[in-house]
């Protein structure tokens, strides 16, 4: 049996995890972030909480994932917005150095999709889409088994498809993306301001009368508590992501959707009404054959999919010529 | 050498090619569509038609596409909307039947876009995206050098990604999709509603007085008579296409698209306000390393394409496996 090591390092932790070649979990761990320390510190600290690891012995290769803008094939993360220490770091070269491992390198977007089709698919999909619904609308593509990067590593921005061409302006310079509707801090700057005239709104009693105290969080509560305001909103989101989806639906042809991160957890407030705009909306038979999954494994399809990224970029050779020679 | 005949079945016309294995023409005919006539009369036809092409006797394989629902796998064409005579055809059983010859199909947006990989880009790109601009907005993906079908054959359907989620409904079902503002038909509806109250419009004056009587050839006969509404509406065009464009960037990351169809002729009067749309939405990396063509050889991408079928679904394969074993 073969062993791997997965990174994913995000802007408040690093998450770790060593996993066989099946994906399962055998051990795992995480440390914070410490966005101060420069980045040769912070691999170092990660290595050494690593080799506390079950297992960590017999690691055969290792995966990192992160934020930002990567150069998976030379091992640098160029750049990330939220990481303002790390520029241009060749991360693949320093992790190999420290750890005696060769290392693979993705973005998270990336990673987490692997993660999605090992932890929710067991490696049983052709073509997977991974959303992730966090303070930005990530997407990472698998496409015939593979994840697909493009030609130069940023395929899979579904957030930043633009919706509504005249709508709202969206951080990344473009108008009407999906993320200025659905990230989760445009989400909540809607909710706060279409609250604002809502007088009995249970939700609005949990912020402590101050309406910029609302949360994606207090929300999804008020919603638990069956909050009229808050279901209405979160109808809202579905409907929103509905149109995204049935998009994505049409140009991917994906078998598989699967969601996760931090607004996922809401889905039962908002996948009726994301069907039924999806229902509406996209053609019917790649709305048919697709599966929508919440994953249930948001906190570690990063680390493990950083784990299955050596395996990934190997075994997809040896595995098509085999088949091929069939 | 090797040679291919090429298949291109559309509503109008049947497009016939022969090609060597670089996509080379070597003679090409066309026979005009019966849309009453049974589909083995039109087959039949059609091979009666190739037979008498330069080098036929030496075709080893032959590919087809036309419009419509098409199972690649089984060969078979189970519906198109402007062919009611073909339900459920087994096209590529009744043409190897009568051929003598292997066959492959697909519909006609992949081998356009097959087409393009080898007209245009001559084999030498690793993701390309074909969008036709004709009476609707058809699209193919090349991805990783093949063919991106999705998990059940209809991916790549660019023109119904919904651009404005409260726009213009769209004859698919959808609202907003990018077909409702740049499909010619309703293109030519928009410019005939907006030209109604302009009445010193050059181009009304080209439609014998009445609006009704305005078409794409019009519009474009009009610009190039630099008529003012003319080249407004065109840049709107540009306008739209480019917030399309700008997602399909963001999702996709091609290095190269490619337009084909009957609109794209009028190139020159919406490239610019397409151009500057995708600058100001579009993610600057992709963006930059995408080339945008417009391919001078959309009459023969189709035939092309279909030639270049059995090709890439048999060499694919050894190639890939070639690679692997360096």
């Amino acid at each position: 049996m073969n062993y791997f090591l997965g990174i994913d390092m995000g802007g408040s932790g690093i998450k770790m995890a060593i996993t066989d070649e099946k994906a399962q979990i055998l051990d795992k761990t995480s440390i914070e972030m410490n966005l101060k320390a420069d980045p040769k510190t912070i691999l170092s600290q990660t290595l050494s909480e690593a080799s506390k690891l079950k297992f960590y012995d017999k690691v055969k290769a290792a995966g990192f994932g992160s934020a930002g803008d990567i150069d998976y094939k030379k091992g640098v993360l160029r750049y990330a917005y939220n990481l303002p220490q790390w520029k241009n770091v060749p991360v693949k070269r320093l992790l190999q150095k420290m750890s005696g491992r060769e290392v693979f390198m993705d973005n998270d977007a990336n990673i987490a999709a692997l993660g999605a089709f090992w932890i929710d698919l067991k490696g049983k999909c052709e073509n997977l889409i991974c959303i992730t619904l966090g303070t930005g609308i990530g997407g990472g593509i698998i496409a015939n088994k593979k994840i697909y990067r493009g030609s130069s590593g940023s395929a899979g921005e579904i957030g930043h498809i633009s919706i509504k061409f005249d709508g709202t302006p969206c951080n990344c310079g473009n108008i009407g993306c999906a993320e200025a509707y659905l990230g989760g801090k445009n989400f909540q700057n809607y909710c706060r301001d279409y609250l604002k005239d809502k007088k009995d709104a249970l939700v609005k009693s949990m912020t402590d009368g101050k309406i910029s105290n609302l949360t994606i969080e207090i929300l999804y509560e008020a919603a638990l508590k069956k909050d009229k305001e808050a279901l209405f909103l979160w109808r809202y989101y579905g409907e929103k992501l509905g149109v995204l989806i049935a998009s994505v639906l049409n140009i991917l042809n994906p078998d598989c959707i699967v969601f996760c991160g931090g607004l996922s957890k809401a889905h039962n407030f908002f996948e009726k009404s994301m069907k039924e705009e999806i229902a509406k909306r996209a053609f019917k038979t790649p709305a048919k054959i697709c599966r929508i999954i919440f994953s249930k494994y948001s906190n570690v399809l990063g680390s493990v999919g950083a784990a299955m990224l050596p395996n990934h970029q190997k075994q997809k050779k040896q595995r098509r010529c085999r088949q091929d020679m069939r």
